[in-house]
């Protein structure tokens, strides 16, 4: 067991990121250190990475990125019961105080006290990572391992999709970023009734399409709220996956659901919106959601269930495999606006090539 | 039986109204014809009496106005089965079309081909009114006269309040006209926990203090905002009836609601509303509900049970008793800004003095 | 247009049935008139053929009968919006009364007066059927033929599956006759996790497996409930969807159900049945649902979903075609007990070979 | 800080119980040790002091009984938040594992590895409890010391009535015991339509009427099943919320139910109960909910908010205080088949005079 590793990290204010050696962290009675297979890299990542305005308020460096990963339980402190050294698991990252009213009441991925590794605490881009055990949650054998290192992303689209009745349901996707692909995939495997996705990025639009949207429009080409109301006999989809966080994008999306429709809103807008209230919401009848994280650990029994069952092909997703020392060449590809998971092996041990 | 009747009407583009002489309605093989006991003046008929925006978009006259009374029914037509001639009844006026997607799937409350008795046909501010019998309620013989002219925005109240869980729970009421200072019974004839209201109006805000309000915030004079969470250790309550329609209060009704917690839109803004999405709704995971009318009929069946049982005091609301001739100092009344329901006997036969 | 046609009918109380020539219905102001195109037998149809007890005390003969067809619009009343003459279709011969408690308050499929076609007035195995035209449930095009015969049992499965969640949930079938079958397909078109199914007869229980049953089990040579908890940690599942109406297999079925479970009950048991209330129920916070009919239209809208999406396929269950002059061949093949659907053809133009 | 105390104790198998002198508990680090205030004396505790067959099986003596009380914090281990000693608290009894399915999806109220503090583990007869802190619920300073000891079977009967809607809706309450009578309170205070309740024991139905109950039918002298149809226009109630535990009373329950209700089950049957499944759930599409302890900590949550409202009045339930040494005359008294709550004051302090 070594004692100093690798890890990729914010040194302090500005743009970048350093690849530091710094100490294997101490694992306390309650918590598992996690050797990390693979881990993945976020939208939220590459706002740090750029420190954009909202990583400016919340990052305090020096602090380790990343919490998309799975690994290897290396060590557990004394009161843990339920993991082992060995076993192959991923966590949840939120990290909640168990003591506020949300939590008392079952809410716990709405904690008012939250905290997310990788974020508040430092992550999983490294060779180990701590990890609270009641966060860890065992890999069932029959998942494969680059789909162990995204259950964060996906339990999002999964606690999206699955936060009101899906079967049978037309549904309206807006924006095809990851969370977005993986949410089409899981909605379809759910079955869903007619799916509609709205995506500008050509690349994104046909990665809409190979994870089972029916149609996909271009909100810039083409009326989507025409389009979508005209398919659906001048009704309107009875969900709306808002994932864009695009202030029109969120309008029309609102536009395209029918009156009495649910829309679950997973998507972070950089600034208020301004919405129609009276016709889009309150005449409608309609139910809007806010969708935070992901159901500690519901969604995660969902998605596990999802995975095995073969239905969710997200192989479409994958693009390159790197080492650490190669952040720079991972990051660059995924500015380049990619729907695209990009993964990090801290410890080595796979072939670096392309998916 | 006679063949022409009094009716107050809008009978061109332009403020006012007109007291007619007109034909009693035809009763067809499927309606009911009702002579009018009482009926109660509504914000919305404020806003045809004045003719604004709204109304001239969608008001062709010439139209009797009217949509919340009660009266005997007088005629039923061959096919009617259930309701007879001398019941006590008053009606849903909203008139669902039995054929669309929502009308089939049990949403007929947003059907999407409604017509409101009242807006889009003539109404109840006459001596008789044509209903289709299936949207005729009869009245408890538990319920006072009154109180069963009022059970249209009564219904509004119910629906809101009963659109989730409210037993147990903390309340804001933002905005206090007829329905928010009914909502206010309702919330706490079911179990509410501590209840606060929103309010600038001095007079509405004596009478939700009447109708069971805990604490009534001026929120002009006071942060009303810190005041809700500083008495909920934080959190916030855990529902949102927002009852004003104004922009500023919906967005601080917002930042008053905890992570978790349901917010029940009722109040009809003039205008987009500015929304602070990630704050107030992505990340505390918050439910939003649009809230139209009532359900059909489970509200009316909650609201006479609410109503038998005797514990929705609602006295405080009622002020003069009019016959139709003296239209205009009740409608004068009214634009005073009081959150008062004024009563009008189209048939006479009550004392017309001041509850 | 004839005025006599063929029809199957119950002339006498006692076994048996007989093929008569009667006159063709006379649609009302609100009736639509029915070509038959394709009809199915029910495990019902069998019981008034075989003159069980309960046929006994529920038919009065004479009676056409048949409740699972589609057809063809020939006729529709004065009063009658929405369909067409030529329009292809199936019905809900559930026909609710409108006016009591459950109609009113949107849960028509428990209506306290429901009159069954087929049951209580003249039904589908004939060359014309009368049906009240809000009955009448217009058939997407993307629907094969002869699945548009069988949405009435088709219905009960997703009525049943979709009763509370299903995506991602561990599901038992206790029974696997048609409707069990097809509940296993919905099942798996929904996202169910791993689905077991208990059956004796080898055939059903080949046509499980078929339909995408993870694990079928023979409850008289394994011991089912100790399988179906071991197979899942020792919790038991999410979700019991008893089929079979077998007092040994619901009490298996509540043995396998997890604590916090749901219990969707749509078998009927020929007598009351033994149950462990307090292990099986109580303790466990188990749900227990009965399940009847289909939810108007609520499942209709589901089940033309996902059948239009093409995941259901209901090959397997579909037996010999026949014309109704063979119906004793028809009785006779499915008395031997098979899982599968046999289709009357009233007014020919099938080759009526074996499926 | 004393180190031996009293507490009320089965020393071994058989009927009776002694009082011991023995250990106060020490607190481990996520510990915290009560100092009784008040306890009370349940039905379960009866049936331990009697050693019947349920109390044979489950009981391991030797075992301090109690597991209804409040008291003071005395000490908290090391690694407590949220508690402080001085602090006036009660606690959830029932003490899950963490780590199960049930506990993972925010059900641990029904964890599969449950134990019970006082009935698994030494309880609350005595000078000082030790409770796992995170069990511990710190008691609002608007409720009385009184109320706070009975918390725990209060809980019982909040979670039974909010386990689905329950204003506006019609009740039937099968058995008023303790719990069946807190049920009454709470559903009233809930906004409940007409409440029907059966009881054989007369001091019981009267208590029932001073709790609210519209009408207490005993069901020996009257048709109760006909009395509650035929106040309800034939339909059946709503809501069956079933207290007594007697096969007899279950089934008249079920036979009380309207189509489409909800029955909600808590007393305990000493054996199998037989149920005309057909008639009672599926034909009537009928939701039964099995209801075991209190949500883990909704229940505690909604309880403090209606007793802080004023609205419970349970006073009538309260007999006799006493301190331990007269335990003999407590149970002796209860076991006459009264419906009240009779209090120990393990630590003295108040007058042990009649209530």
């Amino acid at each position: 067991m070594p004692t100093m590793m690798k890890a990729l990290r914010k040194m302090s204010s500005g743009p970048g990121l350093q690849l530091e050696s710094v100490a294997v962290p101490e694992a306390g009675p309650t918590d598992a250190l996690i050797r990390v297979r693979a881990a993945s890299i976020c939208g939220t990542d590459l706002h740090i990475y750029g420190w954009d305005r909202w990583s400016q308020s919340r990052i305090k460096p020096p602090l380790t990125l990343g919490h998309e990963f799975c690994g290897y339980v290396e060590r557990v402190g004394e009161e843990v019961r339920g993991i082992a050294p060995g076993d192959f698991v991923s966590a949840e990252m939120h990290v909640n105080c168990g003591y506020c009213h949300q939590c008392r009441i079952g809410q716990p991925h709405i904690c008012q006290n939250l905290e997310i590794i990788g974020i508040d605490r430092d992550g999983a881009f490294a060779e180990f990572v701590r990890i609270p055990a009641r966060n860890v949650w065992k890999i069932d054998p029959g998942i494969p391992e680059h789909y162990a290192a995204i259950l964060d992303p996906l339990g999002n689209a999964v606690h999206a999709v699955l936060a009101g009745e899906i079967a049978g349901h037309t549904v309206a996707v807006t924006g095809c970023g990851p969370i977005g692909l993986m949410a089409i995939a899981v909605a379809r495997a759910c079955g869903c009734s007619t799916l509609f996705a709205t995506e500008v990025n050509p690349l994104r639009a046909a990665l809409a399409k190979r994870m089972g949207a029916d149609e996909v429009i271009n909100p810039v080409e083409a009326d989507a709220v025409a389009r979508v109301r005209a398919a659906t006999s001048g009704a309107g989809v009875d969900v709306l996956l808002e994932m864009s966080g695009n202030p029109t994008a969120i309008q029309q999306g609102f536009k395209m659901l029918r009156a009495g429709g649910r829309a679950s809103l997973l998507g972070i807008p950089s600034q208020p919106v301004n919405l129609d209230l009276v016709e889009d919401v309150i005449f409608k009848g309609a139910t809007v959601q806010g969708i935070y994280g992901r159901k500690m650990f519901e969604t995660w029994v969902q998605m596990t269930a999802l995975l095995k069952s073969g239905r969710l092909d997200l192989e479409p997703l994958f693009r390159e495999r790197y080492i650490l020392d190669r952040f720079q060449d991972a990051f660059t590809l995924l500015e380049g606006g990619q729907a695209s998971k990009v993964l990090f092996y801290p410890n080595g041990g796979v072939d670096m090539v392309q998916k």
